[in-house]
């Protein structure tokens, strides 16, 4: 049985879908009759549900795909192929506090959500008013609104968080911002940038290599689709050839205070560095 | 300040990174000297410890991708390329009970553990017992293991889990296991599988077309690395070029008992399906 | 100068672009005036020419590029991309005897009697009258028809040549007609093959590896543009993924009639068989 | 029958490849015994010969692929899956005249040459000496020397042929030479460059954009091989990510010397500029 408070996509009889938050005594007009949320309340995930008029509609349970294919976009949005890789590379997890700018439409703004769980945070910049509604509008959608916290700043002004785990900028001179990012965040922690042509990649690795920054990474992710015909497998016709660079760096921290040479210790040869226990 | 059970990963003066979990009382042997766990509690991440002879070692916060990345491994793990992606697409969150088949070295199983979270729970099945053990190991290391319930079965037997919300299959023939899928999954559920041939794939998706599945989908990710030099930007010269093909698909659910046609409904000519509120 | 004969491509203002073979006494009509082939033979290429009313038109000698790209199609043409790789895989050179089926709109045609030159010649092969005439047609207008001789005939009954240097098929079937493409070419010779399925390849490979074939690849060509802009270089948005899989394969040659076990040579421990002089 | 001047291919028992021409008169020394070249004269591509002791060679005539990739290299070469491209977009065709710089270990040459045929003319200039005797080599060893003049001389003074048909630049700033390029070619005929770095694609495209030129093109060819195994068919682990950018561009030709504005003449509104005949 669903709860007040959850996520259904529901799949109408000629297969167009829809997200919806179930709200107790809502009520969805559709074009083959009255949805109740009494209905769907009583129904559970994978199940069909009968409109008044006796239609059918699939009630399936939303995945952050579904959720970031099906918000309103006014912006290029980052994708799902982009979004899971960022993921990992910044060390998302549940409970983790991580910063990004500009929100844009909201799509990582979403993912990053979804991830941090009900004890992160998501702190989520944009200079544009326009995007700065249009992702508050996408999150109080998705219902993830809760564990994120919108601002509609320029962050040339600075970020108000302090020690976050990581943070994102998709700007178009981020190169701009690293004082800022690195005001932020966490010393040591990950940052990721998405940058869509080649001479913004080259300006940005120039900021990088002043530093305090090391393991700076250049990649692009590709996917490519396949039609899902057994008999006749092959790649589909066309794809996306480019979204955008990603580009990831650490902090390099902070150094100690006391120094080997300064302890007077000489460098012992090593045999074997890795072994270590 | 970190606390027990903290994960650090610590970078040695010759750059060589360990991922470690913090314990009381515990000692670490380096070649550049000795390091005990205390002093790692007293610092913070991004902050370097000096081993009793005066080395520095820096301690950074590690991500998934670090993790991932270094685990002990005997097969062909799945990448974080294509991890990130079945995150996604399973509609992996904190809370999640999701199963999985082959454990293998436990890379997807890592990523799973540690994106369900405390409240969460991952259920990997592995047949062969050196793999079995090797994830134990693995998932030891990386202290997610709690999140985790390994089985080393052949999943011929079928799943002891039912209604969980995603389910994951890289073994080499899945189209035997499709039964023992559907038994184990919510009703609407995603599957994913990897498999390495344009061969298996026809084979699996004859078998996906038999149903109850819907929405399938073939692809592959292609992560392609630059050299990050600003001035000198360029792709690496070589890449991985394939790791798996990666198929996904969706239980279709349960049809509701009262259909429509039964209900003596005539289907009313909709203007716009698309409006629904 | 220009002669009779000589393929041009013409500019006109806006930028449409035309290719026509110069003949003496003709007249080109055109929305922007009147142009006498006569002017055409007064100017040289990279020249402009005015028509009756005063409007320049450019005129270029066309590329095979250009040639293929601006051919009447009414099927799947083989790109430029495979083209290349395709004469050099087959050893295509001036002088060469090559066959090809089906012809469909005559794209490789067009470039095998592009490259043979005029003391070689091209044999292509089609079933369909349909694509027999469209591919007579353009070799008409780009005047290449002379080094090429065409087939309407199902290639099942055997090709009409022997001894050729080199055959390519891109027939949906090629794996049925391996005795006829054997029974026409030299010994040793190459074979290539274009094929859109993962299924097709695996039909194709099962045939070459009853023999007389060795040196088997299967691969595909992918072509990524960018945008051509100094500041803001970026790879193009979208790109076409998939035009077919490419194989080749070389006819295994004649065995020696005397063998050397026949012979009675021991098989001398070669210590450096690159040693050869 | 072979005849003298002919190259031949030659398997060693062992699989082992070799290129050589056949002289009158001369002998090979192998491990396996010796080759007379008059022994590879009486027998025909596709056959075996026998050494004095017995030992089979395979004939086989070598492809333009089977040339470059047997070239002596010292330098990074430009590759097969390059060549064919380049061939295409620069029109080049039999009796062709072609400038190349700089030659580098003469892949690119051996391929104009092929192509140009003994009525065409390849003009390659290299500064190194060092890479201009090795493309020497390399030319004589495929016998394609004669169609060829090499220069080993710094661009900056110029090319010494006028008129050509096409010009390709493989050189470490091509923005510096393109006045000499223009000098050297016909009027709009196409120009080729490949690059390494996105910085010299924008720097080249940022010249370019100065003029004389039109049709500026910048792209890259990547090749994915698959395992040729018919039950087990899928892509190699690994592949070649990079050789690098290719950019065309076509010079603008030369404006007549009277221009419609100069006549007088009124721009009628053509209702279908695509209709000419």
């Amino acid at each position: 049985m669903l709860n007040p408070g959850d996520l259904v996509m529901l799949v109408c009889p000629q297969g167009k879908r829809y997200i919806r938050k179930i709200r107790e005594g809502e009520t969805m007009q559709t074009h083959f009759g009255i949805l109740p949320h009494e209905t769907l309340l009583q129904a559970g995930y994978g199940e069909e549900v009968l409109t008044h008029l006796g239609h059918p509609f699939r009630l399936l349970k939303p995945s952050l795909y579904d959720l970031v294919k099906m918000l309103k976009r006014r912006t290029q949005i980052i994708y799902p192929k982009e979004i899971g890789y960022i993921l990992l590379k910044l060390g998302i997890a549940p409970g983790c506090r991580v910063i990004e700018a500009g929100s844009g439409s909201g799509s990582l703004t979403t993912a990053l959500a979804w991830y941090v769980g009900d004890h992160g945070r998501v702190y989520t910049y944009e200079q544009r008013e326009e995007f700065f509604r249009l992702c508050g509008e996408n999150l109080g959608w998705s219902g993830l609104g809760e564990r994120v916290e919108q601002f509609n700043r320029n962050i040339a002004e600075g970020f108000e968080q302090t020690n976050v785990d990581a943070l994102f900028l998709d700007v178009r001179t981020p190169w701009d911002f690293l004082d800022q990012a690195v005001a932020a965040i966490m010393p040591g922690a990950p940052l990721g940038f998405l940058l869509p042509t080649t001479n913004q990649v080259s300006s940005l690795l120039t900021a990088l290599e002043q530093g305090p920054f090391e393991d700076v990474e250049v990649l692009e992710i590709l996917l490519r689709r396949y039609k899902p015909v057994a008999e006749r497998l092959r790649p589909d016709d066309r794809m996306v050839a480019h979204t955008g660079f990603l580009v990831f760096a650490r902090h390099e921290g902070r150094k100690a205070k006391v120094r080997k040479e300064e302890a007077g210790v000489m460098e012992t040869e090593s045999t074997d560095p890795a072994d270590i226990s």
